[in-house]
């Protein structure tokens, strides 16, 4: 095995490129946009090329590379291969063959949600733990589940979709994965922005989210943490809905600790306490009071998750 | 590796018994007595024992054995340590240990669902495939989850404990977990049979099952597969909950294919159909359409799961 490894996390504005050695210090990291024009075709050589320069710039040998493990915002198989990225513009691409073809070195490709959960075990929130679940409540819900250390791809590359798990029947519009009710729709930064417009329309006393004109998570989450009756009300409902969810993926999954990441989970403690109170009230006894903390490596996550697949 | 090794598959009344080759050949099966009695301390050395005498009798040499696997009902941790198994009234039980020391043969161990999950992965109904949700409509409800091919256990041994994921708001009464509303409560032969009786109580027509003294599950399955109208309306209560619940098992571990079990199964087609239209109805996109059978190793998927640990 070799003494050093690359961590890519290809991005639909950039891709964030990292040089770690195996043990799992991050040596340099640097980034190159990304390149959508001609159904990105350019994607894999830019980073390539900028993979083989750094090479050279610090006189590493590729023999003494591990491998390079490269995060996608789509579905990988076990094969390295992605069905369809559509913010990359890509349809079905062989990444890890494409990888090594244009580097001579050996390559891994996984789901980007998949590979931030990896990185957080290996080097973050849950670096220790064997058995992770990581939910990224961002735009949309993304997931990670680590088993023995390695990510849960499944057999479809769905491993760890919890972004669409259903979890409420009252839903008449659509998630855009086409279902109804899915997490997303409720625990991302849309569906609490939604949720609390829903919220507000109803509230008969006066609240500082009646005063702002266009409504964000954020608004929602300052106001929680500032005890807002109305904010604390909408928040119940979505860690409510939360909780509920991640203890039911903890029957399957059983982990030791669960990794909150993502733009909203900035909220912090307040927010992990919520979800963790509702967890608790649902979780099935052998899985209760696990760690529900936050993601410690923020935008790194990824090209830690990366690397750590080489090894 | 060895060319033999032993699947014991450990129960409340009996232990069954299996020797195998490692290519998964059954080569001859027996059971002996669970001897429950001083806090069950006889129960491992009856097996060990039996082991030896089937060695001696097949002139096999220990060397030519890869190893013992143990199913027991209870939750079995990494280390083939069991915390309690209320069945054969056993405290923390170090199986692997206790085993190993009595045979001289290395020993693994794994919770009873889980195991018969893997005996179905291995030479069952799942056969060829490398991720499968089991779950086995008894009694209670258990389940299994293997991923690549190895047993989901989980941080706390609790690693598909499906039957308390929480599906319903609307129960009163407590799960035999301590939690309100588990699946177990609806998609068990006796979550099938109250939820029958709260529809039979309130059902204006005519229905078979309205001139049965001791309702069973299998009255309600045989009046559905004959398509009484009320037992139509039962088991879609049932089978709805049962595929939602699937659905979100499978955005965190993407089977190839689920394996239905237990004595609920045994109602076959009409009911893996019935559950395969909800599982569609919310499984996310790369989810739906996996295959959703019936178990086909019987009683002897948890002996064949057994034998498959060592291997």
């Amino acid at each position: 095995m070799g003494k050093y490894c690359f961590g890519i996390d290809v991005g639909g504005t950039s891709i964030k490129c990292g040089l770690f050695d195996t043990k799992g210090l991050l040596i340099e990291k640097w980034e190159i946009p990304t390149d959508t024009s001609e159904s990105g075709k350019n994607v894999i050589p830019d980073f390539c090329k900028s993979i083989l320069t750094k090479l050279e710039e610090k006189n590493i040998s590729k023999d003494d590379v591990s491998g390079i493990g490269v995060g996608v915002p789509g579905a990988v198989d076990k094969n390295g291969v992605v069905a369809m990225a559509v913010n990359l513009h890509w349809g079905k691409t062989d990444v890890t063959g494409e990888v090594t073809r244009l580097t001579g070195i050996k390559s891994y490709a996984g789901n980007d949600a998949n590979v931030a959960a990896l990185g957080e075990a290996w080097m973050g929130a849950a670096k220790g733990c064997d058995n992770t679940i990581m939910v990224t409540l961002g735009t949309g819900v993304g997931g990670g589940i680590i088993v023995n250390g390695k990510i849960l791809t499944g057999a479809h590359g769905a491993g760890g979709e919890i972004g669409h798990a259903h979890i409420s029947d009252a839903f008449e519009v659509a998630c855009n994965c086409g279902n109804k009710g899915c997490l997303e729709q409720i625990a991302s930064a849309t569906g609490i922005v939604n949720t609390g417009k829903r919220y507000i329309a109803n509230y008969k006393k006066d609240s500082v989210l009646k005063h702002i004109e266009n409504l964000t998570a954020k608004d929602v989450l300052d106001a929680f943490k500032a005890k807002d009756e109305l904010a604390v009300e909408i928040m119940d409902y979505v860690g409510e809905n939360l909780g509920k969810a991640l203890a039911n993926f903890a029957v399957v999954a059983d982990p030791e600790v669960i990794v909150i990441g993502g733009g909203v989970s900035k909220a912090g403690k307040p927010l992990f306490e919520l979800i963790a109170k509702y967890y608790n009230k649902y979780a099935f006894s052998l899985c209760k009071n696990i760690e529900i903390v936050g993601a410690s490596l923020g935008n790194d996550a990824g090209i830690y998750g990366a690397a750590k697949m080489t090894i």
